[in-house]
């Protein structure tokens, strides 16, 4: 099951010059799967990533941040599905760093100039033997045009690969965007997801990277929810290669850096969007609008709080407008002093609480039209501000729990 | 479907001098319901309550708090089910408010003497007039020795009714208590849950009550969660009538005190766990206990972690050690300073996960054994300190989903 998803057209991905990618079937968990993924950049690119808020993170992330962190230039990406490498202690960060080093060597590279990434089951042992294994083969298979191939090959309990491009014109040069995104379950972001992949080969300053992968994280990624279970691996990546031929782009507020930015938001949005489309047992995409905040984190709150509440998910999956649940969700999200009277709720077009209270020319009927639809706007107007945020999650139906009983088996 | 509960058997309900319950069937929703209760408590009888922390708070409760905080003695109580009077706005209060009315001219009472209860479905007008006209017939039902009835009578989505009582010997006299509760789904009770009722005989000096109620539910029906919804409609009400014979008791700690609020506590425990044995599709009941943490606070914030998670209880309902669910649950629950390194998981007896690892001598097979239990001990230590909290919690099956997707129709 998926929402209005659709598996990308190759041939409808761009290339990002100084990007090259092989996948391959390593066997980590089960046979005849992609299962390994490498990038590899050519000199120069910058990369800049952001992380699991999780304290229980994946050895991976550990590496990641510590090779990000030591600024060696990162020439390549290791992806490996399968196998989660969370919650293995000691032994977990001696493997990730033993996968980066067989990589190094392949490469001609030194360990910390690659960033290794794991996805699958937590508290197994990762089999780095097979990972390594697997290597020489990726890397033969390396080239510009594979971001449909690894778009598959990060994904997990995914039904449909992710994967997204476009160009735009900055300074007469075009640009080009392309982006890969996995994830279905655990899925509650907090910094980024599990996993999303974003290059570019616009030139910009490379001390702008990282503020920019997080601005765009938190317009994306940190926006979804499908069941409210921070992932231990959450990963997102940046990479500019810098080879478009544009004027170096020196500052994100320049009239360059935002379209850029806005270029990179539109991608990364449909990344994140593609993510909770095909959210374990979706059958409904939904937006949650949270208006009229004192600030962005309080309507945040309420939009979570909505997004999470099994019984709305629940309500939504039966196409039942049952929309009290929506007002007990509001009403325990936390906001101390919320005022219940001043409280506006809608359903797409379909004013259903005013002040509080049942709209007296609510319809159930009208309620129900929209709950048939595969894709519903959940409007809600707290009359405290001006503050606004909106939050995308799905339903919860049977299979939701299907999957995830059956996960491992 | 209920873990390892049974419906009471009404000649084990001790009576509770000077409370007397009537049923009736109102109508409210659905015909042939037992859904009209009536408590009617002789002069001289203590009443406090606890009620929802959720800013949507149902227009019931928000009379409770009026009345009882405006001291006029409260002398009878009308629970009806099948609405919850929440989401109503204004309307919902004038309605509650007539409902108040009418049974006390039914009692020759003043209306701030009565304390009225709603549950059922949310943002519908409640139909007082069917509420009023059943009143007499409920009056008239009314007996001591009823309180079998009054647990079936404010039943909604539960598939057994709720009740407890214990004596105990304080001063040479005895005492008695009984409660009830009901409650199924939205349950994630702040403060306490919709709805408890707990009656005694002993005499305690009136102005305890309050903060025996608040340490009451706070050991008990704050302790429990089935899908992390908290209700607009949590009461939880304490009554004493003051007629055991016992020389009043006029401090919580002192012997006596302590003696009866171990008894009220047995019952009151065994009341909010009967909630989630009847959880809605439970099939599993389990405790999850939190060790080593610096204060109780960030202990409740790592069980409530685990007891809210999607993929924790899917995987309790699939009897499937996927341990790692509950690491990364441990992982996000909010605690900014956690060393993974210093945290064991524990399965009952099973060892699972030492210093943040995966326990070199863990069986899946001891996993699985334990899995596969009705009940089920999670324990994680923290290793930060002394302090320990318990949460009672289910697992998420497939009939939840159904259950709450067919709920209103």
């Amino acid at each position: 099951m998926s929402v209005n998803l659709s598996a990308p057209v190759a041939a409808d991905l761009l290339a990002i010059n100084g990007v090259r990618i092989g996948v391959t079937e390593a066997g980590v968990r089960k046979a005849n799967r992609k299962d390994l993924t490498v990038f590899l950049l050519d000199e120069g690119a910058s990369v800049a990533g952001v992380f699991t808020q999780n304290r229980f993170c994946a050895a991976p992330v550990q590496i990641c941040r510590d090779h990000l962190a030591a600024g060696t230039g990162i020439r390549a990406m290791v992806i490996n599905t399968g196998n989660a490498n969370a919650g293995t202690g000691t032994a977990g960060l001696a493997n990730a760093r033993a996968t980066c080093a067989a990589l190094a060597k392949e490469l001609d590279l030194s360990a910390g100039q690659i960033l290794p990434f794991s996805t699958g089951v937590i508290m197994e042992e990762l089999p780095v033997d097979r990972i390594v294994a697997g290597m020489p083969k990726a890397i033969a298979a390396a080239k510009a045009d594979n971001w449909a191939t690894a778009a598959e090959g990060i994904m997990t309990t995914d039904t449909l690969p992710k994967a997204f491009s476009r160009s735009v014109s900055i300074g007469g040069k075009t640009v080009s965007i392309t982006g890969i995104s996995k994830g279905a379950g655990m899925i509650r972001p907090n910094m980024a997801t599990m996993l999303g992949f974003l290059a570019t080969d616009a030139a910009i300053a490379p001390e702008l990277l990282q503020p920019l992968v997080k601005e765009l994280a938190d317009g994306s990624f940190n926006r979804v929810t499908i069941d409210g279970d921070t992932s231990t691996n959450d990963s997102f990546v940046l990479i500019a290669t810098h080879k478009a031929g544009n004027a170096q782009i020196t500052a994100l507020s320049s009239a360059e850096g935002e379209q850029l930015k806005a270029a990179l938001l539109e991608v990364a949005q449909k990344l994140a969007q593609a993510i909770v489309r095909d959210g374990e047992g979706a059958t409904k995409f939904i937006s949650v609008k949270v208006e009229g905040g004192k600030n962005e984190d309080e309507c945040r709150l309420v939009a979570y709080s909505i997004a999470h509440s099994p019984l709305v998910k629940t309500a939504f999956f039966a196409s039942d407008p049952n929309l009290g649940r929506i007002l007990a969700a509001v009403g325990y999200a936390g906001i101390a002093d919320l005022d219940q009277t001043k409280i506006d709720l809608y359903l797409d077009d379909v004013h259903v609480v005013v002040d509080g209270g049942r709209n007296p020319s609510y319809k159930e009927e009208d309620g129900q039209r929209v709950m048939k639809q595969q894709e519903i706007v959940v409007r809600v107007v707290l009359g405290r501000g001006d503050a606004a945020q909106t939050v995308w999650t799905c339903d919860l139906s049977h299979e939701y729990v299907t999957i995830n009983a059956d996960y491992r088996s």
